[in-house]
């Protein structure tokens, strides 16, 4: 024994250590408010109760077809009840939750299944159909090895009968049956390490083909209870089902919920009215929302909304940085919004931009800009920087040097599925690659300026078509904006503006309001960055309301130089 | 490679795995606030980037000293910013922190210092004596073989300046200078794994000799992540230290604080007009107290008070259930009382009386007791129950059937420091052995019932000293009770019951008021309940507030039959 050091001789043992993972938050909501609204959907609630013991039949139904360690379940399914079950019934039963986005197409799905060899596949009844076809590219194109997983499909009181009847008809098991098979008082067991994997998503794929990202149980549970932290929510929060829970894993806020013994209020479909009356019935506190469901509620029609609210709302929202323009408009109408930002691959948000008490006093504009950056690392990320990939330095604090944006710690991924190749590249030299561009400010936050791809270089001079964006937001007329490259003989490239126009705004001029927009941004911005053309039309988005730039990048080389044209 | 399981052939590398500990988040409140206030003691305010640096120089001076991995830090002081400094200061150094109660005698202190062989003692200049005299009995004990350690003193200028120069007389190095001679911009390590050791702390030993309870750093991190969300602490929350920091590393609210970017009130001495003062000047938002200090702010001369609060103020109170009236007073003064229970061994409060809506409307009598019950596990507790030690079976939930306290799970202690025998006990099947009794509730709430050795045997039948305790303080005249077993020839053991009365009692007839206090308790308990004899004179007490009940023991061992006689 070295005298010195045997305050360290003290080993693990099975009452002072056990696995970190989320699922013991379910054990403890239906401890502490066994009679607490767990779930509404619609005239479906559940307490924490009915969830514990619904998730149990299901993890239980599941161990009974060997559905364990190892083995994938996919659900196919908006914001329902059951695709909150399975975060839990899925990991209780030791296998991994695989969340699939219900906007992609049949060949992609086919492609999830087969790619994370999918023991289960959960489908909601509307998307039937579409998974139905997904399995026939995938047992079509592995002829007689196919092994057809088990199929369950999801009612809902809210979908037309005649297509559950359809896919009772194919043969799968309806998801209440399949609870029925399954014991409430199941004894599931935890992970026995930590690292073990919990669930899987694939990237959205706005360029290349989808990769799967695979979460562990620690991040999990650190995600869950840093989400919750960082964004002041406490016990009891009624949160609105507005983010996808199949876009990764609902940044982990199911499992949050459960360690608040909060209520989920789920919602199929989102719309400006439905977020409005959800915060006056439900008394709703916090919702996550891509920033174009904040375009939707600030422009939403008067009938559709109920203002002043009646209590303080907070909303975060990620992914690409909302415009000032509409932080502002959020920020009057009663919302608090807290911008974050992050990927798949760090279970969601992983840096905030927190306010801080000295911006409270400044103008409504000047806070919008602040907040509008990606910010600084959670809780539980221990490592954010901006680098030079060249040698891995940081950047200048400087707010106009750009560089990758790379991350570190707890809330980083265990990898990509089956892609040693996609693994070491983004994990190079001991850092997550976001793949994304930024700058360092002087008070240590950091800002996007571009994803790589999306740098336009024009004359040799990059142009950061995000800034172009925000400021287009400003103009009166813009509803959305996004900004890409388009071929330049003389310069390379120049920008190329995609527009839609706000409701009242006159469409037979759109020569005339094109100007309009140049002139504006003339008077904004350096002149090389001013769009050389501008078009109208509604932007193509992903499922999770992400601008499908690569489609415009398409249209842009496709469109010679005529300045204003229809998409 | 197996199919089915490489989902989780995923290994841990740089950029995905960081050893959890709560230094990060002194880092991280740098970086996000570093104008904010960290601390306050006096005159001395601390923004979070100096605190930062004091920290990083606090590393570096130890470092340059070799204490690093293995070696202990002992420092004996009240809740002042070195002490504070020193719960990042010593682990950034890798080194272990142990926190001595200053209100330990001397002979207690060397001990200490030698089982746990101190590599620096650092000591509050009022304490200098005290620590000079335990380093005396150390030194003679170990003649020729003692390596005197690092001795540090901290200056306060609310001390008298003697002291100060006393102790500089007697070769200390002053703190100030000591971090001096390191550098702001220390490159600190985080621990190379996170079951290494952050802290040591001597349980306060009312019975046994001291057992050195060591915490790693994964237990402290989710202790201060636990911390905030069971009690809904936010962001910037302000906190005063009434908990001694000493005290079981102040439940790991030193790091919580700074993954709050919170603000620390200091405060060396608590009174009840210190804590209204500091409500009303500083905004405390919440604190922590024994109950005993609650017992104090009930009964507060309204010179001392300031009412009504400026805002809701969180109390979290732990130790022995706080009687009911004082918790029901607590709520009519508009603090928010929120009950906890733990130990050292469990860094802290690791269960907690969560309070449930339906209580709301209960009369405020029924809701004290209902959140007297020592309650249900932390987030971060993964296990916790009453079972019967013969075989480990959980007690029936039925509020009666007593049965010892255990807990597993991520807070639980490293162990006993040099202790195998008792560790080999404590962890005995699985479990962590608290010592305490309780019973389960029909709705899964713990009570405790008393320590093993507290309970009274009275003719065969258990007595619970903790319920006549609770019984007694609603009677109008007593401020604080406690009972223990007096030998009776005839039941074996009577309840004694020593009290010390409200200011305005009238002690000239001390006969009469004991007569009433046991007519009071026939009325409400069962008879061979009643305390036999009624002593009145104030209670022994621990450093940290609780009652010393094996004095009280032996004086009514001492006692023979008289029923009414002073302590």
């Amino acid at each position: 024994m070295v005298e010195g050091r045997d305050i360290d001789d003290l080993p693990k043992n099975e009452a002072n250590y056990t696995a970190l993972t989320p699922l013991w938050f379910l054990d403890r909501a239906a401890l502490v408010h066994p009679n607490r609204k767990s779930l509404i959907h619609g005239s479906v609630h559940y307490t924490w109760l009915q969830t514990y013991q619904r998730c149990r039949r299901f993890a239980c139904a599941l161990s009974n077809h060997s559905i364990t360690y190892g083995k994938t379940v996919a659900v196919v399914a908006p914001n329902i009840p059951a695709l909150y079950e399975a975060h839990f019934g899925v990991p209780m039963a030791g296998a991994v939750l695989n969340t699939v986005n219900v906007r992609l197409n049949a060949p992609t799905i086919s492609f999830l299944l087969q790619h994370s060899s999918a023991a289960v596949v959960m489908v909601d009844q509307e998307f039937f159909p579409l998974a139905e076809e997904a399995l026939k590219i995938w047992a079509d194109k592995m002829k007689s090895n196919f092994q057809p997983p088990l199929l369950v499909v999801i009612a809902d009181e809210s979908c037309d009968p005649k297509s559950l009847k359809y896919a009772l008809g194919r043969g799968a098991i309806e998801y209440e049956k399949f609870l029925e098979t399954g014991d409430p008082e199941f004894a599931w067991k935890p992970p026995q390490d930590e690292w073990y994997s919990i669930a899987l998503g694939y990237t959205s794929g706005t360029t290349a083909s989808p990769k799967g990202v695979v979460l562990h149980h620690r991040g999990a549970y650190l995600m869950s209870l840093s989400g919750a932290l960082i964004w002041g929510m406490t016990e009891g929060a009624v949160y609105l089902w507005t983010l996808p829970m199949f876009h990764c894993n609902g940044w982990c806020f199911p499992w949050t919920l459960a360690a608040l013994c909060g209520t989920s209020i789920c919602l199929r479909q989102v719309t400006a009215k439905a977020v409005y009356s959800a915060i006056a019935k439900y008394g709703v506190t916090h919702f996550c929302a891509a920033p174009v469901v904040l375009n939707t509620i600030v422009n939403a029609s008067p009938d559709d909304t109920i203002l002043p609210l009646p209590h303080v709302v907070h909303v975060m929202t990620a992914g690409a940085a909302p415009p000032p323009s509409v932080l502002s408009a959020m920020t009057e109408r009663g919302f608090r919004v807290t911008h974050t930002y992050g990927l798949s691959e760090t279970y969601g948000p992983s840096t905030i931009c927190a306010w801080k008490p000295e911006w409270d006093a400044l103008p409504l504009e000047t806070q919008a800009r602040l907040n509008a950056r990606q910010g600084v690392r959670y809780i539980a990320l221990e490592g954010l920087d901006v680098v030079n990939t060249q040698d891995m330095m940081s950047v200048p604090a400087d707010g106009t040097t750009v560089g990758e944006i790379v991350m570190r710690g707890n809330l980083v991924m265990k990898g990509y599925l089956k892609n040693p190749k996609a693994n070491a590249e983004t994990f190079a030299n001991g850092w997550f690659h976001s793949g994304d561009l930024g700058v360092k400010h002087p008070d240590g936050y950091i800002e996007i300026k571009d994803r790589s791809k999306d740098i336009i270089i024009s004359g040799g001079e990059n142009i950061s078509s995000v800034e172009i964006e925000n400021m287009l937001y400003t103009h009166p007329a813009v509803l959305e904006a996004s900004v890409v490259a388009r071929p330049d003989k003389r310069w390379g490239e120049t920008p190329c503006a995609f527009v839609t126009l706000k409701p009242g705004f006159d469409k037979s001029n759109e020569q005339k309001l094109a100007e309009d927009i140049m002139k504006f941004c003339r008077s904004k911005l350096p002149a090389y960055w001013v769009p050389k053309s501008v078009v109208f039309g509604p932007l193509p988005k992903t499922a999770t309301g992400k601008v499908q730039k690569h489609l415009l990048r398409t249209k842009a080389k496709e469109m010679g130089s005529v300045s204003v044209s229809r998409l």
